[in-house]
């Protein structure tokens, strides 16, 4: 799998004063196209946490090119860009999908590195389970 | 203790599209009153947490008068208005604390029906540690 | 139209330490409810927008009978309850699909009551516009 | 001014169900330290609005070290640290207090790079006005 996409509906409470989409949103809708992507993958997140796995955000990073707005369906396209150890990197395209003609708008995107970690928040290494079905990714440095 | 208050400075992405604080934050500001309420009457709810009390909210109620801002400084006023062997309803008034002369204005009123729960969300008696320390009211059936 | 309903999915950040979902998130369930059914009548909320027309939350209340969690499907049923010349009230009932065998179990209820207002945030009498697209209820008193 | 501090207390509704704040929250947090910085400064936010000036996130970036959980103080500290034409880069740590010595155990770091826009939204350049209270930064491209 080279990438999942996702697609949600702009809800009221994640606009602000400025009449656009609060920044912060990025960062849970990037989360929403992860959690998609693992379950894309055949992981659903909630099959990760019952087997005692945890992903924890180690770094989360977002380029605002242009705002969502109320109401605006957004596509989040999710794809594993580097593989370690102990750390996934998942990076993220966030698009507009436009009323009148269904092409896509870039609106931003980012990265989000993430470590594994136990119940008791310690990093465990990435578990062979999870490494089998991640795709190879040219950064990979797992078998180096 | 009749009531407790505590300020709160409205954040920017707690306002919406309209300019205005989107109303289920004011939810939240009531959460924040019943904190600093119980951290008031010796009780700080981490404290409550550690001895394997949980309350979870039952019913939860909030009428709007007048919106709130961006920058607003708003003052919670939070109070006991029921208490059952089961249940502790709290009531709120939310006001703003006007810039020019520090006069109150009142923007909200509800109340919050809350259940006491044990770790696995079952629920329990209120323990008498905290009623206790709660004050008499006027509706309370504890003693009936 | 009886009522509307839409499925969402349960979000990592909609849940708490107690491990479900904050109660707060279901008045963001109650809005996204509300903003399906104005849709499914024909009448986007965005388009009310375009027109001038606001609706502002006057009360809220919710009852909770049982915990959302993460990765739930929650189904947002929501019917116009009450429609007078200048509020609407419209009722909802949260329930989660069951992943087994798409049974559904009540969470939890409420209602909320709109107000219309326009772009200056001063009340206005419900357009006919709308009021002709409202299927009629019981409580309806638009006409004594 | 070197740098700007403001207080806060983590609230229920940032946690999420590992039990520690939910990443995204911090995004929030930098957002609280910036309008402080600005504050202190001597040019609050809202005054800034009301001129016809905004501050738009064109890149966020939050490295995470160490986890918040419900009740902790947090200090967070904002500075400056890059001054375009058109970009003002700030920069942030994020600490916890602890609550039995007063110390600071650093959670999280990051910077903003924000851009001036209008009120329809477009690119303005960082006024004089603000130029001239901002503190010089080693890398300030202000007078190339």
């Amino acid at each position: 799998m080279k990438s999942s996409t996702v697609k949600l509906r702009v809800r009221y409470p994640e606009t602000d004063k400025m009449g656009v989409v609060h920044h912060t949103n990025y960062f849970v809708y990037f989360e929403i196209g992860r959690l998609e992507y693992l379950r894309d993958l055949g992981l659903p997140y909630i099959e990760l946490e019952k087997e005692g796995f945890q992903l924890a955000v180690h770094e989360a990073r977002c380029t605002y090119k242009a705002s969502a707005r109320f109401d605006d369906v957004l596509v989040v396209e999710t794809w594993l860009s580097r593989l370690t150890y102990t750390q996934m990197e998942l990076s993220y395209k966030i698009s507009r999908e436009e009323s009148n003609d269904g092409s896509l708008t870039l609106l931003a995107d980012g990265t989000t590195k993430l470590v594994c970690i136990d119940e008791g928040l310690r990093p465990k290494r990435i578990p062979n389970k999870i490494r089998d079905l991640l795709p190879p990714t040219t950064s990979d440095t797992s078998n180096t």
